[in-house]
């Protein structure tokens, strides 16, 4: 499985000193750090998971990729070679190319897994495949956030306390102007009173889409080991189950079907 | 409620002679009409519905809009005071300007109803708000398609038969790459034995959504009183329940919610 | 619209002190007082709705029933005759026989619709209409409850504020096991930081079903105006849209389907 | 992983012909031995799906049990070892206790899989699961049923052609009265021109439940490759992900998730 992190990488680059502290060599260089150390073999991602259905035994690659590079670190080649690409966003959504947005956006329907982070939820691609604003209520006060998992049996939940309890983090509250999850993995609640639906999956053509909610960039929410497992789970749900394909509306005569070959190209 | 037909009324303009024989003065008449009939007070539109719920005295308006007129007959003050709007397209998405796109997605997201018509799946309003392909299989060989309900008691159903017959019509097949719906109300089958989720309910922000593909420019479709009865119902099921706000993401101070004025300015 | 209040009636009959002083007539008598004021024509329930979608000038009745009575209130006739069941159990779930059950299952099946309160949780018609053991985590300690409402288009949200303020309330908290809802209305946090799906709506057969978990013996709760425009919308949203009919599986000789007859008989 | 193919095989042992001609060990050895094929390591089950996700290499048993042994072949400790349960009954549904009816049910909530095979659509587990009457149209015709993949990148419908043509089988039609599936993964269509929900997938409690319609005694739908291989995706589908554990309603003093024993101890 090859992951791709991006992360537009404006915060660190410009020096904001807070998340300098957390994330020295940048946001997507410890989710990046984290996925590798969870998705390593024998890694200790499975407390609480059934011993006959541990990890997948294969090899997993991550790298990074940011806004500053050319087209974003995001050409078709690289695309092409992604099996699920993480997310981040905040001051710079506008400073990604529409190119590129479309370009991850037909790999997504063509069964990219994307997994987009907190303030990615205003960003091109995640706003494009849902086709809602996407807004919501929010507050930086530095509170407590609790993370409860509502469907016990899914695989991104697997190995989670309940709740995983974040001590300091940005506040994002509903009415979060998603599409009804196909899948809703977790609601968080924060000390001043409010809730968000923090996990939420969706299937997007032959892609998987995962927003996960929590991870401010002035709050060191990714070094979090139960945020990691999260986004490791994450990755692992939303990795391609077939190769990728673009899908077409296309002619077909009448008992096109009687013939194998046609079946077996799939839908 | 004011109901709005869009129509790109090009197959009618450019003088194809199967659309004009069944569609004179263009498909959007027939729809609009069908409407008008359906909607009426007293119209045979509840066969089959308990007789304590009937149908809203209210008055309802029907007109239609095109292509051809300026911004398609979509300005911002028209579509401010369109409660549902209908769309049909074909051969000319391209031609819509993104700019009347953008404000009828923007009106929906803020409380306008749509309701999307067969070959309107590949419109640039339908595939921005279900962030999908949109892409299916067809054939045009004028075959019978039978139109099951399988949510018997949702109101876009009531007083249809099980089946609906559709003696002649375009066939649209599955993968119809769609998000999950919301609801699915029919499941449409052909003679050749293709099956398509032809009746499916999305919400997108305070809007809802319904695309129904029976209907294609060269069968008489939008004639079928049983066809009118499912239009006249998704009306009445996509108009808005409150008024047109615009969803947005605003700081919101801790406590802010023990003021009453505040919680009652709705989500 | 026929709307029965059906209660156990326990705490009440046996004396328990907090309820007699909320509920001196028991918690059915202030959650039909409250449907009738709600329902009455021109009552104040419309606030923030749209002008034009007012409500059904029908007429409404609502009446009560309790464990106490042969066959608790709900022969066969009474049923047959209601549209809207409302139901609070606690602690005498147990007592409730399971004919009358299999009965009140079966008028949901056929399409009453059914508004489940609070403890109703664990009732008997409850569980047997979602299938799950229904099981929560709960502590009684007189807390603040905010009900957030994550489907502001949802005709059971309609005039409600975004949040209700219950000052004190028993706490119900997740994991909640019930099926994954068909549509989501609210959700609660608690001062004490857990969350809860406290508006959750489902269909079985042609009925439809609504559990709201806010209403606790100890509490004022149903007094509060803000619930009280909730139980009057689930009331609307749950009545019946065709007559009742029982659902049976029947062989159907090859193209039944061109009889219109048979086509109208429904699903 | 553990799986056990229950059959109530009693079409075989009171020898009608039919079913002895295409299953002379009984519908559960076809099953039962299609399994073992599709889930051997090694076995052609990917064909199409990404060779980076290829099957788990752990080992897996496939036992049956058989309505006549006692407990009918369902004790206690056996389901306590049983990963998925596979269920195949028809005309004895009535016969089997419903002290083994609330064992299946209790150890699907706590987190074992079940498969409910075509006719088990009216069996008491799967009745009881659902809360609706599964009551749906039928036909013994011999004729033609199209499998239509309708949610492609499902793990169920890895490696299957779209459609599947099964040549003769007994016809399933709308309306089928089950919930809202959590996931739709096929859609059947016949010769008749009937529609069927054929392939639909449930959360209740810990465990999973996969209804797939193809397969009835009269024809041999379970020596189907195609058949088998969807069934043994179901089985690696249904596995659950954790420990057997039951759901319980408790009370939760305040603060109890501050430590971190308690988050561990799971939803």
């Amino acid at each position: 499985m090859n992951i791709v992190v991006w992360n537009e990488n404006v915060h660190e680059t410009r020096g904001d000193e807070t998340v300098r502290e957390h994330y020295p060599d940048g946001i997507h260089a410890v989710v990046a750090a984290g996925l590798e150390a969870r998705l390593a073999p024998g890694a200790d991602g499975a407390d609480g998971s059934h011993p006959a259905h541990g990890q997948h035994a294969s090899t997993h690659t991550v790298t990074t990729a940011t806004l500053q590079e050319p087209e974003h670190g995001l050409t078709e080649e690289r695309l092409a070679d992604t099996d699920v690409l993480f997310w981040w966003g905040h001051i710079a959504h506008d400073q990604v190319a529409d190119e590129v947005v479309e370009r991850v956006v037909r790999h997504v329907h063509a069964g990219m897994g994307l997994v987009v982070l907190h303030s990615g939820h205003y960003s091109k691609p995640f706003t494009r495949l849902m086709g809602t604003t996407c807004s919501l209520k929010w507050r930086n006060d530095g509170e407590r956030e609790l993370v409860w998992t509502i469907a016990p049996e899914h695989p991104i939940a697997a190995g989670v306390p309940h709740p995983i309890v974040i001590d300091r983090q940005e506040m994002y509250g509903e009415y979060f102007d998603i599409p009804r999850p196909d899948e809703e993995v977790f609601l968080s609640t924060f000390a001043g009173g409010e809730v968000f639906r923090s996990g939420v999956a969706y299937r997007r053509g032959l892609g998987k889409v995962f927003y996960f909610s929590p991870g401010d960039q002035e709050y060191p929410v990714y070094h979090h080991p139960d945020i990691q497992r999260v986004l490791a789970n994450a990755a692992q749900w939303a990795a391609p189950t077939g190769p990728r394909r673009q899908l077409t509306a296309d002619p077909h005569p009448r008992d096109w079907f009687t013939d194998e070959g046609a079946r077996r190209q799939g839908v």
